[in-house]
């Protein structure tokens, strides 16, 4: 295991051998360059699977690097080897799309302590050659962008032209935003919060005790036990599946409507399609995630608060910035509200960052960001256009 | 085992003799005067566990009739036999107090599918010898309320003065008045909605997922298997609370204020106090509800269609209608948020009903209902006064 640089090593694994799309690169980060956590631990070794898509350019000015919210992965525009499905992003990111891959080499990394290539909680400790389970140590946002960071360091990338995420990922440009100033041509923090409210911590509490409550969890060590807390797991997806939707999405897409009957059974069957959605919703989930992964990156975003971080003054984690940054809301949503992103911009306002923000009127709630919205996707690309030509990048060559 | 009528039973059991706190009076309804169910099922023999407070005067036309939401009981006033706490609406119902029974003669029964005395999952099934569980049939708040019209009768009342509930009380409230329209002279649904929204249904699934995904809940026959689904049925507790409280109310009470750490701990402790009041609120739940009438009665809700039952149009629930009505919403609720009380004042109007309507500026949620709320009070304590003038019970005596 030699590299680039003396104690860090690329090399393409493959995952999940028996589905045939290739699994990500992943980039390992051996014992002489630990990640120094914010609980005070160093994690070594460790490892961080990431996607690029498009080329980088010769003066390396190109990359976007996009920030991936709590349940995704790196699979921003890319088959996902697990449940096949499209990238989630795969709308936004691509070939001409808002954030064109023609123009722009984008990279998308699974943060640290996930469960789809880059370490985590499931990873083997060389310590004791088991899973690290509930013996990993907790993990902050600010030690996701960490361990980014010593990617886009292997990478040889000084400065990225931006950093997108919405939700958790919008959280992870802030922070960038912050920790590094100077790396950071733009910034799109979507769908997001500079700190988490305490409804938030709320629901994520229910979350991890629905997954602790299962007694196949076994205290976190239910790789051993060969077992899976897949009926936890899923009442948690479920549950943090309604703060996705708006109260509209929810009526406009399901209402009172029953599921295949033409009058009530009077039982417990999903009996409504919006039960038979969330429990879909939560049966999918387990297939494709690590239950510890959850409660990790769930304290991750209940720790996340940027303003305590910054002394009490969110404007404090700003000074000084020449980013350009384009803050993105949703109106209905309720996870995040705008206020929320409105307290981002006000911090960004008193230190006289170049900051535009737009409210988006919709009814689909915080996953609005996932999902197909015209004024959205025209502010995206607006915003990477000018920003593109400010970085001397060029205008948008005329596409069909 | 003989009463008043050949067909009905009245006594007085102790439920929990371990506790020096007297139990409810219950009324036996025998096997020749079954509960003729929503879903065709007769249920018999049944039983209505009640409190009264104050005196019925010789007219019987000072009755009030308290319905409860969907985990409180009949302990209105009273001291909880099992908790030891204060009736849950005690600030409320009492002598001087704006519900008071120095004048009115309260009645607050246990709901058809509870377990606090009033027949439900856990009651013992004559056919069988051992307790119903998931035998016992699907109830709906109809049903409800024509188990408390038995008792009603029963107690020889030919009209309620007045109805009052909040939340799942407020249906039972909108109920009554719809389908005994000369019963009840007046009526207050309060914090509640017509019909359960699709988030509302998918709140409940959520809660009943997780008692169900319980090993202990053993399939709804956890009484026979001597086990209790306490993580289950917290879980659900604990998703229902934070429906309960404004994301002002949260904040305002907890912040992200930590337990009592100086600084974050680096675990999975409840480190937060929102965390921690959660727990308390799962824990403390699941010693005094059974887990199978936490799945019938939020059934019962998700069931809850006024306007469906009334052929798609709200208005004709209450078409003919006499009685005064009295409907409070508050700013904060989002379970039941104001624009769903502005739909039954809009179904009344449209039947020409004598509505008032507040909506209570607050910012404690749902749950506003049960506290300290100065305007709240002075509302009710008004509209029964005038109610009261005009039922000919004469003005309230001055009294410090």
């Amino acid at each position: 295991m030699t590299g680039a640089s003396p104690n860090l090593v690329a090399s393409v694994s493959r995952r999940h051998p028996e589905v045939d799309t290739p699994s990500s690169p992943v980039v390992h980060f051996d014992t002489g360059a630990p990640l120094h956590l914010a609980c005070q631990q160093d994690l070594a070794p460790f490892s961080i699977a990431y996607e690029t898509y498009g080329e980088l350019n010769a003066a390396k000015s190109n990359a976007i690097l996009i920030c991936h919210a709590l349940t995704a992965d790196q699979y921003v525009a890319s088959r996902h080897p697990i449940t096949g499905k499209p990238g989630w992003w795969d709308n936004m990111v691509g070939p001409g799309k808002p954030i064109d891959t023609n123009r722009f080499f984008v990279i998308c990394s699974n943060v640290v302590g996930g469960c789809m290539g880059s370490t985590g909680p499931a990873s083997i400790d060389p310590k004791t050659g088991a899973p690290y389970g509930l013996t990993f140590p907790v993990i902050t946002v600010g030690d996701m962008v960490e361990a980014q960071a010593r990617l886009i360091d292997y990478l040889g990338i000084d400065q990225l032209f931006a950093v997108i995420g919405g939700s958790m990922g919008g959280m992870q440009v802030l922070e960038w935003a912050s920790r590094y100033k100077d790396r950071v041509f733009a910034a799109v923090p979507i769908a997001t919060a500079a700190w988490h409210s305490s409804q938030n911590i709320a629901f994520h509490e229910v979350g991890r005790q629905a997954v602790m409550a299962d007694p196949e969890w076994s205290g976190g060590n239910y790789y051993a036990a060969g077992t899976v807390p897949k009926n936890g797991l899923a009442v948690a997806r479920m549950a943090a599946h309604i703060t996705y939707l708006s109260e509209e999405a929810l009526h406009r897409k399901f209402g009172r409507n029953l599921q295949d009957r033409s009058s009530l059974s009077f039982s417990f069957n999903a009996e409504f399609q919006v039960e038979s959605y969330l429990r879909h919703q939560g049966s999918t989930f387990v297939d494709r995630f690590d239950a510890n992964s959850y409660l990790y990156i769930t304290r991750a975003l209940d720790y996340f608060d940027m303003r305590e971080s910054a002394g009490g003054v969110l404007a404090n984690a700003f000074r000084g910035t020449k980013t350009r940054f384009c803050v993105v809301s949703f109106t209905s949503d309720w996870l995040y509200p705008t206020r929320e992103s409105r307290e981002i911009v006000q911090a960004l306002n008193a230190v006289a960052a170049n900051v535009s923000f737009v409210d988006i009127e919709s009814d689909k709630g915080h996953d609005a960001f996932l999902l197909e919205e015209p004024t959205f996707f025209a502010t995206v690309r607006g915003f990477l256009n000018a920003a593109a030509m400010k970085r001397g990048l060029g205008s948008p060559e005329a596409r069909k």
